[in-house]
């Protein structure tokens, strides 16, 4: 049996996720989606609005699990017995930072896969801090996440009054 | 007539952004320099302040109009009735980052167009982090921002005493 | 009135290319659609089907214009009374490859300005020579290239018996 | 059972590849490594020599298959009942290539997953045509292949006196 | 006699540094490192304890001095009599930075070279943020850095029992 | 006494190589210009009138010494006692061609150095291949090579009547 990690913050989940996710699906017996527990960089959701936000969107598939972790990426997917830390690939930007994840991992753990799945065309863009930009701004984010994510958003935003999570409209200077 | 808008935080303007400007302005009938309100990061000038200064930059071109705005760059260009939104490449990042906001871009409005205009390759350095960064350590930067920018950078940097807005010389690690 | 030049070899024209016409079209008074002559690169196509091809893309477009040339492209577009050169930006090395070309450009002539459009997201894959390469060995390019592009690709495929001048499944090695 | 196919030239095989191998054979259950049988660009190995040394290089291996191939990659693929293709990234322009690869194969076939593997450090530089170069030039080739292939370059190079179908040392211009 | 620095905020040193320092130290009479004093990026140790590491790792290079400094590192090279600026390219990004560096060092003076040199294959993914992150969360960095760097960490980290300043496995979103 | 090679194809000699001959020239005592005999990419201009044209261009610099070689780069470097290869970077593919023939070349010898200088934003996009193609098409090449290049191009390119070996206007797809 291969079981495989997608590890990730998720804040929150959006298509692209779901897409990187279907696609390992399709390729190992069991995928564990792995929250990141507290990373350094603001994030909107709490852990555990971001963990529940991803059961959601998975609540039908029964060969997906999702948990919180804390540590070191790789610590927890030894620790659960994966085989690979899945990651998608957007643009050149993420491929240069998981090239450097993967080597530095290898140090940390040479027996540990890292695999890259390729994003669809429709999903090069998305990102989790586009979706929150645009949603804060009042843009229409329905397709790029599912309806109650977008529920979830405009919740959230709403409650804060003010976006100080948000990376509003970062132009480039 | 053709409108389009050439959207930024301009803190400061400095040549680089002059220089797309005046391509833009060869093309289009009229430019519209749209001066991002208040993104998060930490800007030095204020939007009051960064619009004057690109006004005075521009002060001879009848066919510019220099204006601030908030919410969503797409919506705000939708809003005057602009044609297309003009970006400048430098480098590569520039252009990763480009190609990301114009896919985002046209996924939120299909018909708003983005042109990119290459740099000189005089200005292909050029940014308003590193102007900020020079002035703040004393450098000169003549030959980077017209006269009035770099008088308007010492008084800035001169009231501050201390330069807590000026992201400081940040060598790699 | 502003005219626009969209050069290329267009061996064939394929549905990215249109894209981008369509888009300078939105902007601009007049496309020239200009098919290169006779560059080193083995071509499938004759100059003559080239630009044959290109024409009955745009058949219904009045403010297209298509035409062969030699020579350099700046200096064409100079004589034909251009007031910009369009190119179309799909992944980074395109960026690259027009990033140099846009500085030599303007090298050559200061005045000419070079515009970048960026491909919609699901062309950022096309290019002719994979249309090609597809249609010899086989593979479905409907998605990829108008009917008539796809007959004549086919027909000229068969006649040619071999496959002498496409680039077959170029994998790296 | 999952059964992945590890397609290339193999002209000829390196560590590098035998990499990539070795880690989609941990993850999954039969790893057909395909020959293309006769890519455009010169090879140095006739296709039998390239499929007999991928053959030696995994002679231990149970669950490698070594086969030749021509026609599409992914219409083989699927003609072999394989779940997905596996493919190797050493640095930047492997990225690239395999996205466009990447997205022109979900265009012909859905369903038909492309894994990136990511090279181990001490493989970034290595390609077939850095092996081919150095061993023609007379380098010491012993820590890229196996001893084997070796002295099949040796043979081969030998043989043809002249090294008509290397690229030798090719410095940027 | 050539004189060369080599500027960097060291928190801390690590292997990949030490690599970059014994290269320019084979091609040049003396080797400055120049440990920048208060970038605006938090920073894990003080100016002082961060030169102390750098020294502690060369103690036994006669050729190798090192100094803090502030202010615009152009400015502090020229009036240390440095004839060059050393850097080390490990991946893409780096390259970009670099770049753009040295052609606004070379706006600030024209005269001061700055000379890239590219990192061992070990080291490519090697930076102070990775070795923080790794170290910060119970990883094992001795194959990163010095003996005496990871038990500078240990004790930093613990002293600080959270991890304030440790960007914490900034997974992309 | 510190000597470095900088080794190419020189086809011909054009200002960006001037510029980092020169810088090289700065930072080190002996700069050995090694022009490469016989690569399999077509040239215009012979091994002997490469070599001229190098020497021509170096005339009066009493440290620059200029010759041919055959074989591996770094082992002509180092029968002739030099410290280090310099090599010149323009843009990111130059970077990433570069990045591999260093580690290539550490593999084969550790002890023989790499220097990359960054070529100045004037001579970003100049390229022996540029120089060649603009030429043959009648374009203007006086900002880009010395005087005494243009008429040997010239001449040369008269003489072919055709321009057999000049890659022309080699358009994107």
């Amino acid at each position: 049996m291969k079981r495989v990690v997608f590890p990730g913050t998720f804040d929150p989940i959006h298509f692209g996720h779901m897409d990187i996710a279907r696609r390992a699906l399709a390729l190992f017996d069991e995928l564990v989606i792995a929250v990141y527990d507290k990373p350094l960089k603001n994030l909107l959701f709490s852990p555990e609005e971001r963990i529940e936000l991803v059961r959601t969107a998975f609540i039908d598939e029964p060969k997906v699990r999702v948990e919180g972790y804390s540590g070191l990426t790789i610590s927890y997917a030894k620790a659960i017995g994966a085989q690979a830390i899945v990651r998608g690939l957007r643009v050149f930007s993420d491929f240069e930072y998981e090239f450097r994840m993967a080597l530095a991992n290898k140090r940390l753990d040479p027996e540990m896969e890292v695999i890259a799945l390729i994003t669809s065309e429709e999903h090069t863009f998305l990102s989790s801090t586009t979706v929150k930009e645009i949603a804060a701004l009042g843009g229409d984010v329905s397709s790029m996440v599912p309806e109650f994510v977008e529920k979830a958003l405009a919740a959230k935003l709403n409650l804060q009054g003010e976006t100080h999570n948000v990376p509003l409209n970062s132009l480039r200077d």
